[in-house]
C-alpha cells in the first residue's frame, strides 16, 4: 500500500491516542488492535465505555478502508457504527479484530469482534464505511 | 431523582472527561450535552470521531437511565449503540439531545440528535439500555 | 413529483402486497402507511413479525426516496434497516410515520415511528437508503 | 430439544410462509435457511425486498433461541434487527446461515449471512433476542 500522506493532527493528540489504541495490523481484509483497560477507557463505574469500544472499530475500520483506497484517488468517511456489548471484559486489555465483509464502489463493510483476556467475547460492531472520490486527486 | 453513590472512579479521568463532555440536563425523558470540537475528540485528519459521537450519545442515555431506576433498586447498562454520521460539524462545540423513546421494565431506549453550531444535524444515534436488579438493593 | 415509471412487478405481487401495506402519503420529507394487523403481518406466535415492522419501514423510505429523486435522474437503493422492537401492537392495524432526517448526495437517513391502535410507540427504525445515478438517465 | 407447543398460528399462514422461507437447520449455536427468490420477496423493482431479508434473519434467530430456553421455562423476543444490504442477489434462491455470537442470561444475539447462488455475500443480519421467564412456566 502506499504511504499516506502525514495526518494534519498528530494520532497521539486525538482521541484514538487519549484512549490508548494499539493498532496492531491494518490490511484491506483485516485489522486489528488492542486497547489498553485504563481510566481513560473506562466510565465512571469502572466497566469499558461503550464508546471505547466503538471508537476502536470506527477507526480500524476507517483506517483501513482509507489505506486501501487511497492511491486510487479515494477517500473513506464513516457512515455507521453499530456496537453491542455483550459481557464486562475481564483483564487489562482489550483485543480488537475488524474483518472486512463487502467491498463495494461506494461502501465498505466491517464487523469487528472485541475479546478480552480471557477470549471471551465482550463487544460486537459493525461499520460502514462511505468511499468517495479524493478532493484534488 | 435520589443522589447516586459517588462513582469509584472521577469522571474527569474517563472517557466523557477526556474528550470533554459536558452535561447540561439529566432526566428521566430527555438529556443534553455539549461537547467542545477539540482534537482530543477529533480523528487525525481533523473530523469529529465517529467514537466521540457514540461516547457522548452512550454517556447520556446512560447517565440518565441510571439516575432514573436506581431509586428502585435497578441498574442500567447499555445493550448496543447505532450512531450514523450525517454531515462534519461546522464550529467549536457539538450539541446533544436525547430524547427516551421506550421506557420498558427491562430495556430503555433513547435517540439522540446531535446538531452543530449552524443547527445542522450532523449525527444520530440510538442507544438500548439494559435495566437490571441492582447487585445488593 | 414526476410520474414514476410503471414497475416491472405488480405491487401487489411484491412483498408489500402480500403483507397489505398501505401507503397513504410519500414526499420527500414525510410518509406514512397502515398495516393491518392479519396473520399475513405475523409470526406463528401472534405477535406481529419484527420482519413485517422492518418491511414496512423499508419501502416507506425506498419509495419516498426514489420519488424525490428520480427526477434527477437518480435511483435509491436500501443500505441498511434498523429496527428496535419496542411492544406488542395492540388492536387491528399499524401506523408507520417515517421522518427524513438527511438528505445527502449520496445518502438519505429516514427514521420511522410505528404506533398501535392505541398510540404507543411499538417498534422504530433507521432506514439508510443509497442515492445513485440512474442507469440510462 | 423438547418440543415446542403447536403455535397458535399455522406458520404457513404467516409471514414466515407467504415468503416461502424454508427453514433447514435450527440449533442452539446455528440456523439456516432457504428463500426461494419469488415475486413474494420482492420490492416492486425486482431486488429482494430488504424486509425479506430482516424476515428471515429476525425468524432464524427467534426460532433458534425459543427453542433452545423453552424448556428452562423462558421466552424469547426480538428487540431488535439490523440488517445491511450488501448486492443484489442472482440466481433464485438466497440462503441464510445464522451463528449465535452471544448466549446470556437476558439477551441473545446472532448473526446472519446471506448469499446467494454464486456463493456472494448479500446481506448480513445482527439480531438481538430478549429471554424472559415464560408466563406460567
Amino acid at each position: 500500500m502506499p504511504d499516506l500522506p502525514t495526518p494534519p493532527i498528530p494520532p497521539e493528540r486525538t482521541l484514538d491516542g487519549l484512549i490508548g489504541l494499539e493498532v496492531l495490523e491494518l490490511d484491506d481484509e483485516r485489522a486489528t488492535a488492542r486497547l489498553p483497560i485504563t481510566d481513560r477507557a473506562r466510565q465512571p463505574f469502572g466497566l469499558v465505555h461503550g464508546g471505547a469500544y466503538a471508537t476502536v472499530a470506527e477507526s480500524l475500520a476507517s483506517q483501513a478502508t482509507v489505506r486501501a483506497v487511497y492511491e486510487d484517488g479515494m477517500i473513506a468517511v464513516g457512515l455507521s457504527n453499530h456496537t453491542s456489548f455483550l459481557r464486562p471484559a475481564s483483564g487489562t486489555t482489550v483485543h480488537a479484530e475488524a474483518r472486512r465483509r463487502h467491498r463495494g464502489r461506494t461502501t465498505w463493510v466491517w464487523e469487528v469482534d472485541f475479546t478480552d483476556a480471557d477470549g471471551e467475547l465482550c463487544a460486537l460492531s459493525r461499520v460502514t464505511m462511505a468511499v468517495r472520490p479524493r478532493p484534488g486527486a
